[in-house]
Protein backbone atom coordinates (compact mmCIF):
# COMPACT_ATOMS: atom_id res chain seq x y z
CA UNK A 1 0.00 0.00 0.00
CA UNK A 2 2.61 2.40 0.83
CA UNK A 3 4.66 1.32 -2.10
CA UNK A 4 1.42 2.36 -4.40
CA UNK A 5 0.48 5.64 -2.41
CA UNK A 6 4.41 6.50 -2.87
CA UNK A 7 5.10 5.30 -6.75
CA UNK A 8 1.90 7.50 -7.45
CA UNK A 9 2.93 10.56 -5.57
CA UNK A 10 5.93 10.56 -7.59
CA UNK A 11 5.14 10.65 -10.53
CA UNK A 12 1.92 12.90 -9.53
CA UNK A 13 3.37 14.93 -7.22
CA UNK A 14 2.67 15.68 -3.76
CA UNK A 15 -0.37 17.45 -3.98
CA UNK A 16 -2.60 14.85 -6.03
CA UNK A 17 -1.21 12.50 -3.00
CA UNK A 18 -3.23 14.94 -0.67
CA UNK A 19 -6.09 14.76 -2.86
CA UNK A 20 -6.31 11.48 -3.23
CA UNK A 21 -6.29 11.24 0.74
CA UNK A 22 -8.98 13.12 1.11
CA UNK A 23 -11.20 11.63 -1.26
CA UNK A 24 -10.31 8.30 0.68
CA UNK A 25 -10.86 9.59 4.01
CA UNK A 26 -14.23 11.23 2.93
CA UNK A 27 -15.47 8.23 1.00
CA UNK A 28 -14.46 6.31 4.35
CA UNK A 29 -16.58 8.55 6.12
CA UNK A 30 -19.43 8.02 3.56
CA UNK A 31 -19.18 4.11 2.89
CA UNK A 32 -19.70 4.21 6.38
CA UNK A 33 -22.74 5.89 6.75
CA UNK A 34 -24.65 4.78 3.69
CA UNK A 35 -22.87 1.60 2.89
CA UNK A 36 -20.19 0.50 0.10
CA UNK A 37 -22.49 -1.62 -2.34
CA UNK A 38 -25.31 1.15 -2.59
CA UNK A 39 -22.91 4.32 -2.71
CA UNK A 40 -22.30 5.24 -6.78
CA UNK A 41 -19.23 7.11 -7.59
CA UNK A 42 -21.63 9.97 -8.31
CA UNK A 43 -22.99 10.17 -4.65
CA UNK A 44 -19.89 10.40 -3.63
CA UNK A 45 -18.96 13.30 -5.47
CA UNK A 46 -21.82 15.46 -4.34
CA UNK A 47 -21.11 13.95 -0.84
CA UNK A 48 -17.24 15.27 -1.26
CA UNK A 49 -18.43 18.52 -3.18
CA UNK A 50 -15.86 17.43 -5.93
CA UNK A 51 -17.15 16.68 -9.84
CA UNK A 52 -17.53 13.21 -10.46
CA UNK A 53 -14.75 13.96 -13.14
CA UNK A 54 -12.14 15.22 -10.35
CA UNK A 55 -12.40 12.34 -9.06
CA UNK A 56 -12.08 9.90 -12.10
CA UNK A 57 -8.80 11.75 -12.75
CA UNK A 58 -7.32 10.26 -9.16
CA UNK A 59 -9.48 6.62 -9.12
CA UNK A 60 -10.31 5.08 -12.00
CA UNK A 61 -13.75 3.17 -10.36
CA UNK A 62 -15.27 2.94 -7.03
CA UNK A 63 -13.48 0.22 -6.49
CA UNK A 64 -10.04 1.80 -6.66
CA UNK A 65 -11.39 3.69 -3.76
CA UNK A 66 -12.59 0.50 -1.95
CA UNK A 67 -9.62 -0.88 -2.65
CA UNK A 68 -7.49 1.82 -1.10
CA UNK A 69 -9.58 1.79 2.32
CA UNK A 70 -9.44 -1.69 2.44
CA UNK A 71 -5.72 -1.74 2.03
CA UNK A 72 -5.49 0.80 5.11
CA UNK A 73 -7.41 -1.46 7.23
CA UNK A 74 -5.47 -4.17 6.86
CA UNK A 75 -2.29 -2.98 7.04
CA UNK A 76 -3.64 -1.30 10.44
CA UNK A 77 -4.50 -5.47 11.06
CA UNK A 78 -0.87 -5.96 10.11
CA UNK A 79 0.39 -3.49 12.11
CA UNK A 80 -0.94 -4.62 15.37
CA UNK A 81 0.19 -8.22 14.31
CA UNK A 82 3.53 -7.34 13.50
CA UNK A 83 3.89 -5.04 17.17
CA UNK A 84 2.75 -8.07 18.87
CA UNK A 85 4.86 -10.59 17.42
CA UNK A 86 8.02 -8.04 18.09
CA UNK A 87 7.14 -7.42 21.29
CA UNK A 88 7.24 -11.45 22.04
CA UNK A 89 10.24 -13.58 23.27
CA UNK A 90 10.72 -16.70 21.16
CA UNK A 91 9.53 -18.51 18.27
CA UNK A 92 6.71 -19.86 20.23
CA UNK A 93 5.49 -17.15 21.92
CA UNK A 94 5.60 -15.11 18.83
CA UNK A 95 3.19 -17.45 17.02
CA UNK A 96 0.88 -17.40 19.40
CA UNK A 97 0.81 -13.78 19.87
CA UNK A 98 0.07 -13.49 16.44
CA UNK A 99 -2.63 -16.30 16.31
CA UNK A 100 -4.25 -13.97 18.79
CA UNK A 101 -4.10 -10.32 17.24
CA UNK A 102 -5.04 -11.64 14.16
CA UNK A 103 -8.25 -12.36 15.59
CA UNK A 104 -8.41 -9.75 18.30
CA UNK A 105 -7.42 -7.25 14.89
CA UNK A 106 -10.09 -8.33 12.41
CA UNK A 107 -12.66 -8.47 14.56
CA UNK A 108 -12.32 -4.69 15.95
CA UNK A 109 -11.36 -3.83 12.24
CA UNK A 110 -14.21 -5.50 10.38
CA UNK A 111 -16.58 -5.77 12.82
CA UNK A 112 -16.49 -3.61 15.87
CA UNK A 113 -17.35 -0.73 14.23
CA UNK A 114 -19.08 -2.29 11.27
CA UNK A 115 -17.73 0.56 9.12
CA UNK A 116 -14.88 -1.58 6.99
CA UNK A 117 -16.86 -5.07 7.25
CA UNK A 118 -18.58 -4.79 3.66
CA UNK A 119 -15.49 -3.14 2.10
CA UNK A 120 -13.14 -5.81 3.40
CA UNK A 121 -15.87 -8.72 2.84
CA UNK A 122 -15.57 -7.66 -1.09
CA UNK A 123 -12.63 -7.50 -0.86
CA UNK A 124 -12.05 -10.81 0.13
CA UNK A 125 -14.77 -12.32 -1.52
CA UNK A 126 -13.33 -11.23 -4.60
CA UNK A 127 -9.99 -11.64 -4.29
CA UNK A 128 -8.69 -7.70 -4.64
CA UNK A 129 -5.33 -7.24 -4.96
CA UNK A 130 -4.92 -5.72 -1.50
CA UNK A 131 -6.58 -8.75 0.21
CA UNK A 132 -4.00 -11.30 -1.81
CA UNK A 133 -0.65 -8.51 -1.07
CA UNK A 134 -1.93 -8.61 2.73
CA UNK A 135 -2.52 -12.13 2.71
CA UNK A 136 0.93 -12.91 1.36
CA UNK A 137 2.53 -10.75 3.91
CA UNK A 138 0.35 -12.70 6.99
CA UNK A 139 2.03 -15.85 5.30
CA UNK A 140 5.96 -14.71 4.65
CA UNK A 141 5.52 -13.35 8.43
CA UNK A 142 4.64 -16.78 9.28
CA UNK A 143 7.58 -17.86 7.47
CA UNK A 144 9.99 -15.30 9.43
CA UNK A 145 8.94 -16.92 12.42
CA UNK A 146 8.84 -20.55 11.80
CA UNK A 147 12.84 -20.49 10.39
CA UNK A 148 13.70 -18.24 13.69
CA UNK A 149 12.00 -21.16 15.44
CA UNK A 150 13.55 -23.83 13.70
CA UNK A 151 17.30 -21.84 13.85
CA UNK A 152 16.87 -21.70 17.06
CA UNK A 153 15.56 -25.26 18.37
CA UNK A 154 12.40 -24.57 19.07
CA UNK A 155 10.70 -26.43 16.64
CA UNK A 156 11.18 -29.70 14.42
CA UNK A 157 13.21 -29.34 10.93
CA UNK A 158 12.25 -32.88 9.32
CA UNK A 159 9.50 -31.18 7.84
CA UNK A 160 9.69 -29.18 4.37
CA UNK A 161 8.87 -26.00 5.43
CA UNK A 162 6.82 -25.02 2.53
CA UNK A 163 4.72 -27.72 3.89
CA UNK A 164 4.53 -26.33 7.76
CA UNK A 165 4.26 -23.25 6.65
CA UNK A 166 1.10 -23.94 4.69
CA UNK A 167 -1.05 -26.07 7.07
CA UNK A 168 -0.47 -23.44 9.66
CA UNK A 169 -1.42 -20.81 7.19
CA UNK A 170 -4.75 -22.72 6.52
CA UNK A 171 -5.40 -23.23 10.40
CA UNK A 172 -5.34 -19.38 10.79
CA UNK A 173 -7.01 -18.19 7.29
CA UNK A 174 -10.78 -18.75 8.55
CA UNK A 175 -10.21 -16.11 11.46
CA UNK A 176 -8.44 -13.76 9.12
CA UNK A 177 -11.14 -13.79 6.39
CA UNK A 178 -13.94 -11.59 7.16
CA UNK A 179 -16.23 -13.50 5.34
CA UNK A 180 -15.65 -16.36 7.30
CA UNK A 181 -14.67 -14.92 10.77
CA UNK A 182 -18.24 -14.01 10.88
CA UNK A 183 -19.41 -17.88 11.27
CA UNK A 184 -16.88 -18.17 13.77
CA UNK A 185 -17.92 -15.69 16.60
CA UNK A 186 -18.83 -18.46 18.60
CA UNK A 187 -15.01 -19.12 18.90
CA UNK A 188 -13.33 -16.42 18.70
CA UNK A 189 -12.51 -15.90 22.56
CA UNK A 190 -11.22 -20.03 22.67
CA UNK A 191 -9.77 -20.62 19.26
CA UNK A 192 -6.40 -18.89 19.05
CA UNK A 193 -5.27 -20.49 22.33
CA UNK A 194 -6.41 -23.83 21.12
CA UNK A 195 -5.35 -23.90 17.74
CA UNK A 196 -1.36 -21.83 18.11
CA UNK A 197 -1.42 -24.66 20.96
CA UNK A 198 -2.35 -27.72 18.43
CA UNK A 199 0.26 -26.03 16.03
CA UNK A 200 3.24 -25.74 18.40
CA UNK A 201 2.60 -29.27 19.45
CA UNK A 202 2.96 -29.78 15.88
CA UNK A 203 6.31 -28.29 15.71
CA UNK A 204 7.42 -29.64 18.84
CA UNK A 205 11.12 -30.93 17.51
CA UNK B 1 -32.25 -38.14 12.68
CA UNK B 2 -33.67 -41.73 12.66
CA UNK B 3 -34.85 -41.32 16.47
CA UNK B 4 -36.57 -38.70 15.36
CA UNK B 5 -38.32 -40.51 13.01
CA UNK B 6 -38.95 -44.11 14.96
CA UNK B 7 -40.18 -41.69 17.57
CA UNK B 8 -42.83 -39.93 15.70
CA UNK B 9 -43.45 -43.15 13.48
CA UNK B 10 -44.36 -44.55 16.91
CA UNK B 11 -46.55 -41.90 18.14
CA UNK B 12 -48.32 -41.53 15.01
CA UNK B 13 -47.83 -44.99 13.28
CA UNK B 14 -46.11 -46.46 10.15
CA UNK B 15 -48.64 -44.47 7.77
CA UNK B 16 -47.56 -41.23 9.13
CA UNK B 17 -44.11 -42.35 8.77
CA UNK B 18 -44.71 -42.71 5.07
CA UNK B 19 -47.04 -39.83 4.51
CA UNK B 20 -43.66 -38.05 6.03
CA UNK B 21 -41.19 -39.76 3.89
CA UNK B 22 -43.78 -38.75 0.93
CA UNK B 23 -44.12 -35.10 1.68
CA UNK B 24 -39.86 -34.50 1.91
CA UNK B 25 -39.29 -36.33 -0.79
CA UNK B 26 -41.83 -34.05 -2.90
CA UNK B 27 -40.42 -30.61 -1.12
CA UNK B 28 -37.03 -31.82 -2.10
CA UNK B 29 -37.59 -32.10 -5.72
CA UNK B 30 -39.52 -28.67 -4.84
CA UNK B 31 -36.65 -27.19 -3.35
CA UNK B 32 -33.96 -28.01 -6.05
CA UNK B 33 -36.32 -26.41 -8.55
CA UNK B 34 -37.46 -23.38 -7.51
CA UNK B 35 -35.26 -22.87 -4.22
CA UNK B 36 -35.91 -22.96 -0.77
CA UNK B 37 -36.32 -19.47 0.40
CA UNK B 38 -38.63 -18.78 -2.37
CA UNK B 39 -41.34 -21.32 -1.57
CA UNK B 40 -44.03 -21.40 0.92
CA UNK B 41 -46.02 -24.32 1.96
CA UNK B 42 -48.93 -23.14 0.36
CA UNK B 43 -46.68 -23.53 -2.52
CA UNK B 44 -45.32 -26.84 -2.05
CA UNK B 45 -49.03 -27.98 -1.14
CA UNK B 46 -49.94 -27.12 -4.71
CA UNK B 47 -47.27 -29.09 -6.06
CA UNK B 48 -47.24 -32.42 -4.28
CA UNK B 49 -51.46 -32.36 -4.79
CA UNK B 50 -52.25 -32.13 -0.44
CA UNK B 51 -53.89 -29.70 1.17
CA UNK B 52 -52.13 -27.06 2.78
CA UNK B 53 -53.84 -28.04 6.39
CA UNK B 54 -52.32 -31.88 5.46
CA UNK B 55 -49.36 -30.64 5.26
CA UNK B 56 -49.32 -29.39 8.85
CA UNK B 57 -50.83 -32.07 10.00
CA UNK B 58 -46.96 -33.57 9.28
CA UNK B 59 -44.64 -30.22 9.72
CA UNK B 60 -45.41 -27.26 11.81
CA UNK B 61 -43.52 -25.05 9.52
CA UNK B 62 -41.74 -24.93 6.00
CA UNK B 63 -38.57 -24.95 8.35
CA UNK B 64 -39.63 -28.58 9.87
CA UNK B 65 -39.29 -30.09 6.48
CA UNK B 66 -36.29 -28.39 5.36
CA UNK B 67 -34.89 -29.35 8.72
CA UNK B 68 -35.79 -33.17 7.99
CA UNK B 69 -34.37 -32.88 4.20
CA UNK B 70 -31.14 -31.31 6.11
CA UNK B 71 -30.81 -33.90 8.47
CA UNK B 72 -31.38 -36.67 5.62
CA UNK B 73 -28.39 -34.73 3.69
CA UNK B 74 -25.89 -34.67 7.01
CA UNK B 75 -26.64 -38.34 8.09
CA UNK B 76 -25.60 -39.24 4.38
CA UNK B 77 -22.45 -37.00 4.82
CA UNK B 78 -22.06 -39.26 8.60
CA UNK B 79 -22.13 -42.28 6.79
CA UNK B 80 -19.84 -41.48 4.15
CA UNK B 81 -17.53 -40.65 6.83
CA UNK B 82 -18.16 -43.38 9.33
CA UNK B 83 -17.36 -46.13 6.40
CA UNK B 84 -14.48 -45.01 5.11
CA UNK B 85 -13.16 -44.16 9.20
CA UNK B 86 -14.32 -47.99 9.74
CA UNK B 87 -12.33 -49.05 6.75
CA UNK B 88 -8.90 -47.23 7.61
CA UNK B 89 -7.04 -49.52 9.75
CA UNK B 90 -5.09 -47.43 12.71
CA UNK B 91 -6.18 -44.50 14.44
CA UNK B 92 -3.36 -41.74 12.57
CA UNK B 93 -5.06 -43.32 9.13
CA UNK B 94 -8.73 -42.99 10.47
CA UNK B 95 -8.05 -39.18 10.79
CA UNK B 96 -6.91 -38.87 7.40
CA UNK B 97 -9.78 -40.58 6.21
CA UNK B 98 -11.96 -38.97 8.41
CA UNK B 99 -10.67 -35.04 7.15
CA UNK B 100 -10.62 -36.03 3.37
CA UNK B 101 -14.14 -37.62 3.03
CA UNK B 102 -15.65 -34.86 5.38
CA UNK B 103 -14.83 -32.35 2.33
CA UNK B 104 -15.00 -34.57 -0.19
CA UNK B 105 -18.90 -35.64 1.03
CA UNK B 106 -19.56 -32.26 2.20
CA UNK B 107 -18.54 -30.51 -1.34
CA UNK B 108 -20.57 -33.06 -3.37
CA UNK B 109 -24.07 -32.83 -1.22
CA UNK B 110 -23.78 -28.99 -0.49
CA UNK B 111 -22.52 -28.20 -3.98
CA UNK B 112 -22.00 -30.36 -6.82
CA UNK B 113 -26.13 -30.81 -7.56
CA UNK B 114 -26.24 -27.47 -5.53
CA UNK B 115 -29.61 -28.48 -4.20
CA UNK B 116 -29.15 -28.43 -0.86
CA UNK B 117 -27.26 -26.17 -0.36
CA UNK B 118 -29.45 -22.96 0.42
CA UNK B 119 -31.11 -25.69 3.22
CA UNK B 120 -27.80 -26.41 4.52
CA UNK B 121 -26.79 -23.05 4.71
CA UNK B 122 -29.56 -22.05 6.23
CA UNK B 123 -29.57 -24.86 8.90
CA UNK B 124 -25.87 -24.08 9.82
CA UNK B 125 -26.52 -20.20 9.86
CA UNK B 126 -29.56 -20.27 11.81
CA UNK B 127 -27.94 -23.22 14.02
CA UNK B 128 -31.06 -25.79 13.05
CA UNK B 129 -30.79 -28.76 15.42
CA UNK B 130 -30.11 -31.18 12.46
CA UNK B 131 -26.96 -29.09 12.02
CA UNK B 132 -25.54 -29.06 15.89
CA UNK B 133 -26.80 -32.47 15.96
CA UNK B 134 -24.49 -33.52 13.13
CA UNK B 135 -21.87 -31.39 14.48
CA UNK B 136 -22.06 -33.46 17.90
CA UNK B 137 -21.55 -36.72 16.16
CA UNK B 138 -18.46 -35.91 14.02
CA UNK B 139 -16.92 -34.23 17.25
CA UNK B 140 -17.74 -38.08 19.00
CA UNK B 141 -16.32 -39.74 15.95
CA UNK B 142 -13.28 -37.68 16.64
CA UNK B 143 -13.20 -38.39 20.22
CA UNK B 144 -13.31 -41.96 19.48
CA UNK B 145 -10.90 -42.33 16.86
CA UNK B 146 -8.19 -40.02 19.48
CA UNK B 147 -9.17 -42.33 22.24
CA UNK B 148 -8.35 -45.24 20.13
CA UNK B 149 -4.76 -43.57 18.76
CA UNK B 150 -4.27 -42.94 22.91
CA UNK B 151 -4.99 -46.57 23.73
CA UNK B 152 -2.70 -48.32 21.20
CA UNK B 153 -0.20 -45.70 21.67
CA UNK B 154 -0.02 -44.14 18.59
CA UNK B 155 -1.19 -40.72 19.96
CA UNK B 156 0.23 -38.83 23.37
CA UNK B 157 -1.75 -38.56 26.04
CA UNK B 158 -0.06 -35.57 28.14
CA UNK B 159 -2.78 -32.97 26.30
CA UNK B 160 -6.19 -33.35 27.81
CA UNK B 161 -8.57 -35.37 25.60
CA UNK B 162 -11.07 -32.45 25.58
CA UNK B 163 -7.87 -30.09 24.89
CA UNK B 164 -7.00 -31.95 21.93
CA UNK B 165 -10.60 -33.07 20.79
CA UNK B 166 -11.53 -28.97 20.51
CA UNK B 167 -8.49 -28.15 18.70
CA UNK B 168 -8.91 -30.46 16.15
CA UNK B 169 -12.52 -30.30 15.72
CA UNK B 170 -11.87 -26.17 15.13
CA UNK B 171 -9.55 -26.87 12.23
CA UNK B 172 -12.37 -29.00 10.88
CA UNK B 173 -14.85 -27.02 11.21
CA UNK B 174 -14.15 -24.79 8.31
CA UNK B 175 -14.37 -27.89 6.16
CA UNK B 176 -17.28 -29.03 6.78
CA UNK B 177 -19.67 -25.69 7.68
CA UNK B 178 -21.21 -25.19 3.96
CA UNK B 179 -21.48 -21.32 4.33
CA UNK B 180 -17.46 -21.18 5.26
CA UNK B 181 -16.91 -23.63 2.89
CA UNK B 182 -17.46 -21.68 0.11
CA UNK B 183 -15.18 -19.74 0.47
CA UNK B 184 -12.43 -22.61 1.03
CA UNK B 185 -12.96 -24.29 -2.60
CA UNK B 186 -9.33 -22.94 -3.53
CA UNK B 187 -8.46 -25.32 -0.75
CA UNK B 188 -10.09 -28.18 -0.81
CA UNK B 189 -7.80 -30.01 -3.26
CA UNK B 190 -4.60 -30.08 -0.91
CA UNK B 191 -6.28 -28.61 2.55
CA UNK B 192 -7.53 -31.89 3.78
CA UNK B 193 -3.98 -34.08 3.47
CA UNK B 194 -1.77 -30.37 4.42
CA UNK B 195 -4.41 -30.30 7.83
CA UNK B 196 -4.19 -34.17 8.66
CA UNK B 197 -0.63 -34.47 8.86
CA UNK B 198 -0.04 -31.26 10.78
CA UNK B 199 -2.64 -32.52 13.27
CA UNK B 200 -0.64 -36.05 12.78
CA UNK B 201 2.11 -34.38 13.68
CA UNK B 202 1.02 -32.72 16.59
CA UNK B 203 -0.33 -35.69 17.99
CA UNK B 204 2.60 -37.59 18.19
CA UNK B 205 3.62 -39.50 21.28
Amino acid sequence: MKNTQASTAASRGPADHEVRNQIVAAATEHFSLYGYEKTTVSDLAKAIGFSKAYIYKFFESKQAIGEMICANCLLEIENDVRAAVDEAEGAPEKLRRMFKTIVKSSLRLFFQDRKLYEIAASAAGERWAATVAYEQRIQGLLRDILQQGRLNGDFERKTPLDETAKAIYLVLHPYLHPLILQYNFDNTEEAPAHLSSLVLRSLAP
